[in-house]
């Protein structure tokens, strides 16, 4: 395993726990793509991607993480959190770039009730937004 | 990062891949925690995490790993795979005893369509092995 950028772990750690958006903004790619738990389809733009990370930092509540895997510029990080009084677990896989970047974000969530409960939140927060929102199940 | 055991990284991909299920049995330990992408709360028997995990390796097509992490005793493994005709993504968080074996496995999927897909297969094994099943989504 390749060591780590601490630097950009500490910039990280702060922008999830200071819910800094303008440092979350300044670390995405403009090449990002981020993939959500809900939906199959990546975002393949920076602001649909801020829109979904910046609603998703707000609705996680008691949010920690735990174990912490760095590879380089390749990392997994395990996390817990409640959403509307749900607990889950999820991972968030990420990738940086040469420049401290990310270009790629992948999020996994479990159990079942727990991606609803986020699924349902994300959608009326889309909707509120005057996105496009689908039906959650099919 | 501490270093990975070389050995055990070969053991396990060789049960997924050849699915040996004695192979699997020998490497979870007596104490094995497994965590469900499905529902919140673990299996803490043996017997629980063996039945689970064969049925899964079975269920999925086109298993492969992706980006692999190991610090130590701890891995985090990225695979993707196919269920009932829906691609899904997920993660193995693995973690080993001293002995080199199992004690705490747990799974992430997304989409929701993927571990919707999953459930439902998993939840007729259960019936048809007579589990006790509960409906996927309440």
């Amino acid at each position: 395993m390749e060591q780590p950028n601490k630097e950009l772990i500490d910039k990280w750690h702060k922008i999830v726990f200071s819910k800094d958006m303008k440092a979350l903004e300044d670390i995405l790619s403009d090449k990002i793509i981020f993939y959500s738990p809900v939906v199959f389809k990546p975002k393949t733009t920076k602001e649909d991607a801020m829109f979904v990370l910046t609603n998703v930092i707000e609705v996680f509540q008691d949010f920690k993480y735990h174990r912490e895997f760095y590879d380089g510029k390749k990392w997994a990080l395990e996390f817990s959190a409640n959403v509307a009084g749900k607990s889950l677990k999820g991972v968030d896989l990420i990738e940086f770039d040469d420049n401290g970047k990310i270009i790629n974000f992948e999020v996994l969530i479990r159990p079942l009730s727990g991606i609803i409960a986020l699924g349902e939140d994300m959608n009326r927060r889309f909707s509120d937004a005057g996105r496009e929102t689908k039906p959650l199940i099919k």
